[in-house]
C-alpha cells in the first residue's frame, strides 16, 4: 500500500497520527515561508504544509510540484489554525516530512474542477481527465449505488440474474440491427441484442420463474440528441404473473430506490392512469404530473362563433398558467414562435389573460363576448392573474401533442419542474397497434409479444386499432423510465397477432421460429418490464443527459472520441472476415 | 397471481391449507381409482391427487394431462400416507378440486429429468427444456448466488462496478477482434473488447482507485473444446498498491466465496509459488495442488549407466505414484501411449515397481544395478507397493510440460482428482516475455502493459527473457481461476517495454496512443486481476465443462444452434452497412 488513509478520511481525532496519503495535486499556494497542496483523490482532498523553516530542500521540492502531479507523502496529522468547514478533512492538515513523486502531469487541457473551463468535446476526448472531477465520478458513484440496491432488491425477491448473449441472430423487425460478421462461418453474421426480450421469454419457458439483468443494448439507429448506439437496461420477467404482480412488485422497487438513493417517500400507491386518460389530460403517454396546468377541451364553449380556425377544429383545448398574465405581448409571441416551429406543427395560439377585475382580455376578443371568455374561463377554474393558452387543429392526438410541448414549455419557463421534485405514475391500457404513416401498416406499439386485453380480442379482426394491450410504462417527471408487458404465451393467439401484423407464416417462422418452437411445449404465463438503467440514473442524478452518468459515452455520431473508434480495419482483418468495403459512388 | 404457493413450498404446517399451484407436468401416475400428478417448478416439486369417487369428470381431465402441460390447480393440503422422504413437499398432497390447463405441451424430445436420455446436440437445441432440468437450473443458480456474492464483497471494499463500453476499438495485438461495421461512419468499425484492459487502466488514471465490473469479453479464435467465443470476467482494479495488496484483497474474496458457497473454511494463507519452481516441481504454471506426486529430478541419479535415452538427456524426471505398482503391463502401455500422443510428444516412457521386499523392478533393468535403482527409489521416498514413471527429453521445460500431463493422468486414474476437494494457490514471479516460435520474437507474457520486477530491470536490454514480470495467477485444482499483474505507470518504463516488444513508435502509438497519452496527466501505482467467472463457476459446481454454467453457449463451432446465429443477413442490410462478401474461390 502506498497510503495508510485515503485523502478523504483524516479528522481531528487523528491529530498527532503518522500517516502517508498518496493522490493528485489539486493545487498549491505559496504563503511567506509556507507552502500548501491540495491534496486530492477518490475520497477527498487532504490539505499538506511544508514549512521552509523546518526543511528548505522538501519546500523547495514542493514548490516545482503541479497541477496533477501523483504524489505520495509522509507526515505528523495536526489541527488546523484556520478550519475549512466545506471540506470533511477540514480541521486538519498534514505536516510533510517527505515527498516522493509518483507521476509527473502534463498540464491538463482543462482545469480539474467542477467548474471546470473545458468545453464538452475537449472534455470527452480527454474523459479519463473529466471522471476525475468530484462532480463527474459523483455520478458513477450513484450509478453503482443504483446498480447494487437494485441487484439486492431482486435477489431478495428470489429473482435471478442470468447473463444471455450477445452475440446472437438478426432480427430485422423494429430498430436496426449492429452486426458482427462470423470468421469461422463466412458470410453469416451474428448480431447485437436490441435487448433479451425473445432470450428472458425463453427463461420463462425454461422455468426460471423470475429472471433478471442488467443488460447492455444495442440500436444502429439514427442518434437524436442524447441517444447512446449501446444503452443500458434492467431487464426483469417474472412467470404466473399478471399485470398487477408486476405493477406491484416494480412500484415497491422503485420505491426503495427513490428511499435509499434521495431519501424521497412515496405513501400512495402510483396513479395508474388509462393511456387515453393520459392523452386527454396531458397530451403524453408519458405526464410529468410534478405539476398540473392539465388540458381543458373547450369544443362545446368555442365553437361556432365565427372564429374560423376554432370553428372548423376538430379539438380546441388548452392549458391555465396560474400566476402567468403577466407574461409580455413579447413573451407570447415567442410561445407563439415556440408551438409552430416545424417539431412541434402547430398553425397558432390563442391566449387569455384573467384581469384583477375577474374579466377575461384574449388575442380573440372580436369573436367572442365577455360572456363567452367568462364561462372559458370557469371551465379552467382560473383565477386573477392567470394565463390562459389555447390551441386547435384538426387531429385531436396532434393538437394534444401540440399542447403538451406548449404545457411543458410553459411549466419550464415557470420554474415548475424541479429536478429535486419527483411524481412517478404507471400509463395502462396502451393500444396493441399504432399505425406506421412510413410503412402504411399497422405495427405493434411495444413487439409482436404483447398480450391483448382479454376483453378486447373480439376486436382483433374488426376494429385492431381499438385493442388494448396488457401494456404498461413507468413514468416519472414526464420521462419513461421504464415499461413492459404481459406476454402471449398461447401459440394461437401468437400466430393471430403475426396475422394481424402482416406477417406471412414463413416470415414469422424466420425471424421468431425459435420462440414459436418453445412454446409449444408448455409456455407458463408470464410477463415482464425492462428500466432504461442510464435515463433512470440520470433522473436521480438530476442530470439533463444520460452521457453524464455513462464512464464512456459516445457523441451523437456515435463516435468514441476518446477511442477513436469506429476506425478502418487492417486489410488483412477484413481478408480474415471475407468482407470487401463497397467503393463510394 | 396464479399461484398461492410454489411447488416447493409446502409443509406438513400447512396441512388444512387451501391453495392455489401452478407449474409443469412431471409426470402422472394412475393407481385405482385415484391419478397422482407430480407438479413441478422452480423451487421444486408437489403432489397433486385427483380422486375418481369425489369427481369423475376431474379425473378423466387429469388423465389426459400430458408431460410438461402446464397447469394450474386449486385444492386442499393433506398429510401424506407414504411420505417422500427425497421431496420438501414429500410430508404433503394436494386433493385437488380445480384443474386448469394453462399450456399444452407436444412431447419433449427428451426427458426433463436429471438423468436425461438426450444427447448434447439435442439439448442445446432445445436448451430452454435442457435448463428446466434442475441439475442444469441449479447451476444458474450457483452462478447468481456467487456473483451476488463477489458484487457485494467489493462494494464493501469500496469498489465501484463502472460499465466500459462494448463497442471500442481495434487493437490487433494479442487475439483476433471481434469487428461490428458502422453505417454512420462507412468503412470503419467497431471492436467488442478482449477484456476492458485498457479501459480500467483509463479509470484508475481517472481516479476511480477501485474499479470491478462483471464484463463480457470476446475473442475470436479457433475454439478449442471448452471455450466460448463470448465469456465473463470478474475484472479488478486498484490504485495505490502493490502485488501483496492485490494478492491480500483476492485473497480475502475466494476464501469468502469457498465459505458461502462451498462451506469449505482455508485457514492458512494460500501458498505463493514462483513459475520457475511451480515448473520444476509440477511442470505446469497452474499445478494441481490436490494431490502430492512432485517431480524429482533423476540427472545425477540415472545419468551415464550407458542407457542412451538418458544419457542424451538435457532432463530426466520422474513421479511416483503410491501404491500403483499393481498396474499391469496392459495399463502401463496405455501410459506409455498416452504421453506419446503427438498432442503431448514423448519418446517413451520408464517404470520401474517397487516390490513388496523393497527391491525395484524397472523397465531399464539391463542398464542399471540395484544399487542405482534403490538410490533412486530413495530420491521418490517410494515405498513397497509404489510405481515410479519417468520421462525424460533433450528440453527440460518441455519434458517437464510432458511430465505434468503423465501426473494428472495418473492422479485421474487414482481417483485423486476429487472435484470435492480445493486447493489453491498463486503463482508469482512469471517471466516477463516469452519467446513465440510462431512470430519468432519475444512477446508479452501477459500484455505489455505489465510490470517488470524493479530488480530484473537491469536485464531488459541484455536478457529480457530472464525478467521476473510483476504478474500472479490464482490457481485452483490445477486451473488458472484469475491472474493480473501490477502495471506499469511510468511513461519511460512503458516506451522501453514497447521497444524490447518490438514495437515501433507509430505502431505503439497507433495501437495504445490513448492509454499512453492518459499516461501524460499523472498516472497513479495501479494492479489489478481478472477472474475467468464461467471457469470458476464450473470449479464451484463441479462441472467438467463451462459450458454447463452458461444459459445459452455457443458450441464448439461458434454457433447457437437454438438461435441459429450466425446466420447471412439480408441484401439490404449489407447495402446499409456498404459491405460486399467475398466470393468463395
Amino acid at each position: 500500500m502506498y497510503r495508510t488513509h485515503t485523502c478523504g478520511e483524516l479528522r481531528i481525532s487523528d491529530v498527532d497520527k503518522k500517516v502517508t496519503l498518496a493522490g493528485w495535486v489539486q493545487r498549491t499556494r505559496k504563503m511567506g515561508g509556507m507552502t500548501f497542496v491540495d491534496l486530492r483523490d477518490r475520497y477527498g482532498i487532504s490539505q499538506l504544509v511544508f514549512n521552509e523553516e523546518d526543511n528548505v530542500a522538501l519546500c523547495e521540492q514542493a514548490n516545482k510540484l503541479g497541477r496533477e502531479f501523483v504524489i505520495q507523502v509522509k507526515g505528523v496529522v495536526k489541527e488546523r489554525f484556520n478550519k475549512n468547514e466545506n471540506l470533511s478533512t477540514g480541521d486538519i492538515e498534514i505536516i510533510v516530512s517527505e515527498l516522493t513523486v509518483l507521476s509527473v502531469s502534463a498540464t491538463p487541457p482543462f482545469t480539474i474542477e467542477d467548474n471546470t473551463d473545458g468545453g464538452d468535446d475537449i472534455r470527452m476526448k480527454y474523459r479519463y481527465l473529466d471522471l476525475r472531477r468530484s462532480c463527474v465520478r459523483a455520478n458513477l458513484e450513484l450509478r453503482h449505488r443504483m446498480v447494487v440496491e437494485v441487484r439486492n432488491y431482486l435477489d431478495k425477491q428470489g429473482f435471478m440474474e442470468i447473463e444471455t448473449p450477445i452475440l446472437i441472430g438478426s432480427t430485422p423487425e423494429g430498430a436496426r440491427d449492429f452486426v458482427v460478421p462470423s470468421r469461422m462461418n463466412p458470410g453469416t453474421f451474428y448480431a447485437l441484442p436490441q435487448s433479451p426480450q425473445t432470450l428472458k421469454q425463453l427463461l420463462m419457458v425454461a422455468g426460471v420463474d423470475r429472471y433478471f439483468q442488467i443488460a447492455k443494448c444495442f440500436r444502429d439507429e439514427d442518434l437524436r440528441a442524447d441517444r447512446q448506439p449501446e444503452f443500458t437496461q434492467i431487464d426483469c420477467e417474472m412467470s404466473f404473473v399478471d399485470q398487477d404482480d408486476i405493477i406491484e412488485t416494480f412500484e415497491g422497487m422503485a420505491k426503495h430506490l427513490f428511499k435509499v438513493i434521495r431519501n424521497v417517500d412515496f405513501e400512495k400507491p402510483f396513479i395508474r392512469m388509462p393511456w387515453i386518460e393520459a392523452m386527454k389530460r396531458f397530451g403524453s403517454d408519458k405526464p410529468d404530473m410534478r405539476f398540473e396546468m392539465e388540458f381543458v377541451e373547450l369544443m362545446d364553449v368555442m365553437k361556432g362563433y365565427g372564429f374560423g380556425v376554432f370553428d372548423e377544429a376538430n379539438y380546441i383545448g388548452g392549458i391555465c398558467a396560474e400566476g402567468a398574465a403577466t407574461y409580455t405581448r413579447k413573451q407570447l409571441d415567442a410561445l407563439t414562435d415556440f408551438v409552430k416551429r416545424p417539431q412541434i406543427g402547430a398553425k397558432g395560439m390563442v391566449y387569455a389573460r384573467v384581469q384583477e377585475d375577474g374579466s377575461v382580455k384574449s388575442s380573440v376578443d372580436k369573436f367572442y363576448s365577455q360572456e363567452v371568455l367568462l364561462s372559458m374561463k370557469d371551465k379552467f377554474g382560473a383565477k386573477p392573474g392567470d394565463l390562459i393558452l389555447i390551441l386547435s387543429g384538426s387531429d385531436a392526438m396532434k393538437t394534444r401533442k401540440q399542447l403538451c410541448e406548449l404545457r411543458l414549455k410553459v411549466a419550464d419557463e415557470l420554474g415548475l419542474r424541479d429536478k429535486n421534485k419527483f411524481s412517478l405514475l404507471w400509463v395502462i391500457d396502451f393500444p396493441l397497434f399504432e399505425w406506421s404513416e412510413e410503412e402504411q401498416r399497422l405495427m405493434a406499439t411495444h413487439h409482436p409479444f404483447t398480450a391483448p386485453n382479454p376483453e378486447d380480442i373480439p376486436m382483433l379482426d374488426e376494429h385492431p386499432e381499438k385493442v388494448r394491450a396488457l401494456a404498461y410504462d413507468m413514468v416519472c417527471n414526464g420521462i419513461e423510465v421504464g415499461g413492459g408487458s404481459v406476454r402471449i404465451h398461447d401459440s394461437k393467439l401468437q400466430d393471430k397477432m403475426f396475422d394481424v401484423l402482416g406477417f406471412t407464416e414463413e416470415r414469422a417462422q424466420a425471424q421468431f421460429g425459435f420462440l414459436m418452437n418453445a412454446f409449444k411445449y408448455g409456455a407458463p404465463p408470464h410477463a415482464g418490464l425492462a428500466y432504461g438503467l442510464d435515463r433512470w440514473v440520470s433522473i436521480m442524478a438530476g442530470l439533463d443527459s444520460i452521457r453524464d452518468c455513462i464512464a464512456f459515452p459516445k457523441n451523437n455520431s456515435g463516435r468514441d472520441v476518446m477511442l477513436d473508434a469506429p476506425a478502418p480495419l487492417e486489410q488483412c482483418q477484413l481478408d480474415e472476415l471475407n468482407l470487401l468495403l463497397k467503393k463510394e459512388e
